[in-house]
């Protein structure tokens, strides 16, 4: 297996834009990213495209060839990868996987979704075809509704309460302030977070990740050529996907997620590192619930702890752990297919201290997790310095 | 990049079932493969799922780890691949080759697809969602009007008439007549399938190919370590993706698919073989037509002579190149995220002489061809003896 480097990054604000189209984004993203590693489409050996539901959001499938010719990157494999939330964490995996084997030396990955065209029935109803149709969906659940279940469990066994759900919040607001690119440049405070119109009890609006457009994308290259493409390339360390069982009832314990652990323990071992290594983090908030127990899978802080590490502010900007200093789900928006490789993104910006107003102190090792569902697909990643 | 051997196979009968579900005929195919492999569910290091429109045709996505759960694995990478009806084909290509760049060693690749729960017409609008949406499909092409277009200009160029496409139907009728898991099992006469219900002109009901469900598995290792599992591995002699345009208005020639020659080049590239060293073949015959211009971008004939060859029958499989003695889309059916995977099993059972009914004299060197769309992704595969 050969060292993997990202040399190159491009993104989209994320937003809700009446007038882009879903191929526009992904190929505004795509262009910025060939730009950033003065690559050329024909150079591209594969493509990868991170895409949820783009069939159900705009009626068009089979997208990658769609996109990458868009681009001009024709005559590869241009393959589509759906994994719920994660689809474009694991379109990154794949492609890392794909150079790290040998397969290919120059790889690009995009990811993309175009939501806010739909009205938000219709989205909710969207998303929820990524949960257990046939079950918990057809029961009536909708991922509000899970994510609410999950965190009243997590209330009743740990003791964690609305003020840590609303910490999280309120982290995370401020931090997307920051970032020129959110969808959401709003700080916000612990009594407003708390008094957010109800969703699913005890989430309210402040709790859930926005419903967005967007793109991001990311070129892979072994590390022994990365310095043909860019001056600051930057190492992916490790790279693991994890899956578990998409129904809420089909888990022993609703409070973890084992793919989260089972990828992060991948991960680890691959990068030869540990929990207490890794200096910030892009976790995903789908729901605040969702980063405090992102919190204590990945082993940042024992079971149980995620809230009160969350209130204590050690996951803010200046605290010990910084997470989601891009704003997360929660304020730089939640553009489904988008997310994981914007995460690598706003990894590789911090490691290659681009990250202007977002710029954390530490910025050397960062840890993605991007999950997929209710916990059914995990991909975590650990980026670094070359 | 190791040498890889397809280690086991198993697949469902193709066809109508309005009893089963989509997971049960996915669980199907793969549990015959383990079993057939002797492989138990938890040593599968990596699961592909080649799925077309599972979110469209039975609502539900996310559905490689809700597939992969169902036989027993999980806690490692479960991913879905979208690739209209190249889906599986596409699978298959990546699971190869993660097993060639030595990322895994056992990986279970499935194609699955649940078509019949859906009236016709729904079902044309769903494949469609394949083709270039705000261009061609707006404008009211569907698959069968997209390939009859590419037929007249076949005919209009080459001379191919409609005793030629007949002449496919006819031929891969006989075929599929032979193989017990086909969907229809029917010989028909060349009177009998000129004289189709039009479709599209000129593409009659016996140009097309059926709406079917069915899934299909194998399972791959290095070749190295194949002999843990089977006296009877089959060697993947190569694998190749390529992409194009979406839209037929974007190609110089619509008698002629970029994709597929550039997979097929890097193939035979791979195998050290040329187009005359095939001895047998799958070609992804969703039209009468797609065969016919298979047999000329996959080099085993000149440009414009697909017709002839056909209708001199040296396509049989008593000819001098034998296509799709499975049936092929036409007869064994067309669920189409199992095809390219079902391609797959069809070689592998030639190659192991278990075809039965279907066994061909000559079945050393096998290609499959699996199409998406009206071309815009391939994937051609060269199966061996190992």
């Amino acid at each position: 297996m050969r060292p993997v480097a990202v040399i190159g990054a491009g993104k989209t604000r994320f937003g809700a834009f009446p007038d882009r189209d879903l191929r526009s984004l992904a190929v505004e993203a795509g262009g910025k990213c060939l730009k950033d590693a003065r690559v050329r489409p024909d150079a591209v050996e594969a493509f990868f495209l991170g895409n949820f539901a783009g069939p159900a959001f705009v009626g068009q499938n089979h997208l990658a060839p769609y996109v990458s010719a868009g681009l001009g990157i024709s005559g590869v494999p241009a393959t589509r990868i759906e994994a719920a939330c994660a689809s474009s964490g694991s379109a990154f995996y794949h492609a890392w996987a794909g150079v790290a084997g040998g397969v290919y030396d120059l790889v690009m990955v995009v990811g993309v979704e175009k939501m806010t065209s739909q009205p938000t029935a219709r989205v909710t109803e969207i998303l929820a075809s990524a949960g257990d149709c046939a079950g918990e969906i057809k029961a009536g659940s909708t991922f509000p509704s899970l994510f609410a279940m999950i965190a009243r469990r997590h209330m009743h066994q740990f003791g964690t309460r609305k003020e840590h759900l609303a910490a999280v919040a309120v982290k995370n607001h401020a931090n997307g302030a920051l970032n020129p690119d959110a969808h959401m440049r709003k700080a916000i405070t612990l009594e407003q977070a708390l008094a957010g119109k109800p969703v699913a009890d005890p989430l309210n609006l402040y709790d859930c990740s926005l419903v967005s457009d967007g793109a991001a994308a990311v070129l892979l290259a072994p590390v022994e050529r990365a310095a043909e493409f860019t001056d600051k390339p930057v190492r992916v360390l490790a790279a693991a996907q994890a899956s578990d069982h998409l129904a809420l009832d089909q888990k022993e314990d609703i409070t973890t997620f084992p793919a989260v652990r089972a990828a992060a323990a991948r991960a680890y071992r691959m990068a030869g590192l540990e929990a207490k290594d890794i200096e910030f983090a892009e976790l995903h908030d789908c729901f605040t619930i969702a980063e405090i127990i992102a919190l204590e899978d990945l082993g940042f802080v024992p079971r149980g702890e995620g809230g009160r590490y969350s209130m204590e502010g050690r996951t803010a900007r200046e605290g010990e752990k910084p997470v989601n200093a891009s704003g997360g789900l929660k304020s730089k928006g939640h553009p489904v297919g988008a997310t994981g490789v914007a995460q690598i993104c706003d990894l590789a910006l911090q490691i290659r201290c681009e990250a202007g107003p977002m710029q954390l102190a530490r910025h050397s090792i960062g840890l993605a997790e991007n999950l997929g569902g209710s916990g059914a697909t995990c991909v975590v990643s650990i980026l670094g310095r070359v």
